[in-house]
């Protein structure tokens, strides 16, 4: 089982970088995670030559292979419950493969969301893009865990 | 501007601490926040017991005046826009003083809930509470950017 983090942007906070690792460690029982990060846009580009800049360089990077998710504002929402048979579901779809693209402030491009497998929201609320990607690590787990019966605290 | 974090058990993890510490930092512009924890109940104990004796705790702590919000997955949800104008709202009738109970693993007592002048969840998906806690600092300052018009990064 693969799981890949695609990402616009670094994560620059020491904290979040400390909370996604110990996510990530936690995941290396159920998978291989790996995180591609592309570079984000200046703040003083036009969005939209920000977004189709950014696509390009996710395009590049984007596997042949496996399920793609892009988590996105306007995608499907689930319970935790919900969310775990999703993952398993993808997995088998995806040949044991699955990227998670996470975009920057500057959301997709249309183009891009087309070659996506599945579209997930995390929340009706707009969450910073590198808090994101720290709740997607951890919605995982937590899918492992229930699909694995084993305990988890909330 | 008084803005109050009342929350069954301890933040734990350091990086977490440091997160919840630079929102708190953040806010300090737009109000005073304060973070009262009180005991979680022991793994061993009974559901039931434990969230008596932790509704027990918090009944103790809450606050006489201002507006009560409780944390709770089948609360209503927002956008961040809306979430905005409800914390506007809320401050107008808890005359500037807000409470946000954020429970433990083990959810509310419904005696509790009852106290509550609102419920609202932050997603369909189940967060750990401490990470519970630090989305909703985080979408709070997000809310006082909206509402003076300021720009914020996503």
């Amino acid at each position: 089982m693969q799981i890949q983090f695609l990402c616009v942007g670094k994560m620059r906070e020491k904290w979040l970088q400390v909370g996604f690792a110990e996510y990530k460690k936690r995941l290396s029982r159920f998978a291989t995670i790996s995180v591609l990060e592309v570079a984000d846009s200046p703040d003083h580009f036009n969005p939209a030559v920000a977004v189709a800049k950014e696509a390009e360089l996710l395009r590049k990077r984007l596997p042949k292979s496996g399920f793609k998710v892009a988590l996105d504002l306007h995608g499907k929402a689930f319970s935790s419950l919900e969310f775990a048979k999703q993952l398993s579901d993808w997995q088998i779809k995806g040949g044991g493969k699955i990227t998670f693209v996470i975009a920057g402030s500057n959301g997709y491009e249309q183009d891009f969301l087309d070659l996506m497998d599945e579209r997930i929201s995390l929340s009706p609320l707009t969450f910073p893009h590198q808090l994101t990607r720290l709740i997607l690590a951890e919605q995982i787990f937590r899918g492992f865990k229930i699909l694995n019966n084993e305990r988890y605290h909330k």
